[in-house]
């Protein structure tokens, strides 16, 4: 994580800030409700990249027209473990919300269900929807696709999104644990975040136009997949899976073929894809048996000794940890996303105050 | 892959010479039949790692009472989309093949459907079941645990398995498309070879017994999840996914608590877990739409532009070039194996032959 503790603000600040603001700007009620409730989730579990700082982006969608601000909703049974969401364009997130509410019911009967989620749009972290899930005792997979900045194994221009793979499980007595990545190494708006830093790259994360390996993030075209240069074909090979199953399963086009995600044009709708699975883990074990299950897992890969100066974690594990601190402390904004939201407070008649720790 | 072009062998030779080692060995009849598909056609499709060269370890299983030579395999339904298999502690093949038929039959009503396999043992490439689902028109996931041999994140002491991920899925005119990954970028055995070759490992792979990055395999003590020591909380993050839905979800215990896999103990069952899910791609969309998708991705994937001396391929395009080859010239043997397959033939007076190419 990058450091931006520059302003925090509290948690029902945020939130009564952005729906006034989304509201503001056009959005009908239950879509500024979900993309509030996405992105400060996002924040307040310490996924910045896909956290309120995307408010400015989806203004500029919303107001480009790319996104339908009272979108009908259309939930629809293709068979009895199956669910499709047409999204109408509106914002991701109301559709993956109600994908999630949709696929508990059908999950509660089935053991297993699936939704496809179709004309839809960029819908923040992945992970929100299965940590969703898991807070209701479900088990969940969700998957995105995105516009092409990841190159395929040997190749040089960029073909695959960073398609995210999200998986969250009910832990016993804590928040899910959620497993939330790219099949990248490093999302592209950290290349942008270290072209004004100067920072170098780590290596084996990003190429240059001609597919060689760079650290030099202004010389940086394009990203690896997870696995770099050797074992790319990993990472890419999930982000071909994720893609399929984002594209064939849900009638949209494959992720290279999207316009851009940050324009020029912001006109017209992407219809993009996502992929959700949620289990009843009740219907497979005993519950006192699958929570002991899981815990037993977690709780011995905490154990496990670990490098000098190290701590081995179960994933979520960091995150959860500054949760808690934000909980107390408020949520950092960073520099430029404070700035955003001050203007966007000039311009609605919404001051956001800065958060005074207790 | 490593090249191991000493002997070739028919497939149909293969077939009949492991159907009749097995058996002599005491397998029934279901038994040897699942395993010998399952390895010839891993070793057919240019699995290697995972086909014909397990046998001898197989046979010390059977023979060490590890492998229950006459399962009574017990297939429920613990939903409607839900199918257990309980695989009485016999070949993980068997179970598996037994998985994917009755799953192919509950997606076909259902949209889809998971299978838990609890009880087993290996099962060989865990691709040689995702593939028999597509090849009947169903998508499909599969993941299996194994034995620690990979270190956590910032670890030292191995706590995962290699715990592979499969995704198969129809290719309209060609076989399917097969994802079929370690979470790990090498196996174990890569390192072995390594240590009787002398050639240094890739960077990044493997760890020494302190945790340390090392190429040298007689160092080496561990393996390093995919995206190695800077983004391996990734690969572990996908093998801690996989060990959850094998153990959790099938009620076997998490793979850090099994004993070695290569012995000493041959004796006691191990009780590993699987983890199936089959979608029938018809429910989602029309096929020939379906299929029309799948088709434009793979096509557009195949014709990206490459680094010089390279081509951009779609997973197992590489294996499905060398499985045309393997169908016309037959099947290479490490001279390990052929040794080994020579002395069964003698045991159990079933010699082997060489392939003559015609």
């Amino acid at each position: 994580m990058e450091n931006y503790d520059s302003h925090h603000c509290s948690r029902q600040d945020l939130q009564d800030f952005l729906t006034h603001v989304l509201s503001a700007a056009g959005c009908d009620a239950p879509s500024a409700a979900a993309v509030t409730r996405a992105v400060v989730d996002a924040s307040a579990r310490a996924y910045d990249t896909h956290g309120v700082r995307l408010i400015p982006w989806y203004l500029q969608c919303l107001e480009g027209g790319r996104i339908n601000r009272s979108p009908r909703i259309d939930i629809s049974r293709k068979a009895p473990a199956i669910v499709h969401v047409d999204a109408d364009n509106g914002f991701g997130h109301l559709a993956s919300y109600r994908a999630i509410d949709a696929l508990c019911e059908v999950a509660d009967q089935q053991g297993v269900a699936v939704a496809t989620v179709g004309r839809s749009s960029h819908h923040g972290a992945t992970g929100c929807y299965t940590v969703e899930a898991a807070r209701r005792g479900f088990a969940a997979l969700g998957m995105t696709h995105a516009d092409a900045v990841v190159v395929p194994h040997d190749g040089i221009t960029p073909f695959f999104g960073t398609n995210p793979i999200s998986f969250a499980v009910p832990l016993e007595g804590e928040e899910p644990l959620v497993l939330d990545m790219a099949t990248s190494s490093i999302p592209l708006n950290r290349v942008m975040l270290r072209r004004s830093t100067g920072a170098p790259l780590p290596p084996d994360v990003a190429v240059d136009g001609e597919g060689r390996v760079t650290t030099d993030a202004h010389h940086a075209a394009a990203l690896l997949p997870v696995g770099g240069e050797n074992f790319g074909y990993k990472g890419v090979g999930l982000a071909g899976m994720v893609d399929i199953f984002c594209s064939a399963f849900t009638g949209m086009q494959h992720g290279a073929k999207f316009p851009c995600f940050n324009g020029p044009d912001f006109s017209r709708p992407i219809e993009i894809g996502h992929f959700f699975i949620v289990m009843q883990p009740a219907l497979f074990q005993a519950m006192a048996a699958f929570n002991a299950s899981v815990s037993a897992l977690v709780g011995d890969l905490r154990r496990q000794r670990a490098k000098p100066g190290k701590a081995v974690h179960a994933p979520s594990d960091l995150e959860k940890a500054e949760a808690g601190r934000r909980a107390r402390e408020g949520i950092p904004l960073d520099p430029l996303t404070w700035r955003a939201f001050q203007l966007l407070g000039q311009r609605y008649g919404c001051p956001l105050e800065q958060h005074v720790a207790a």
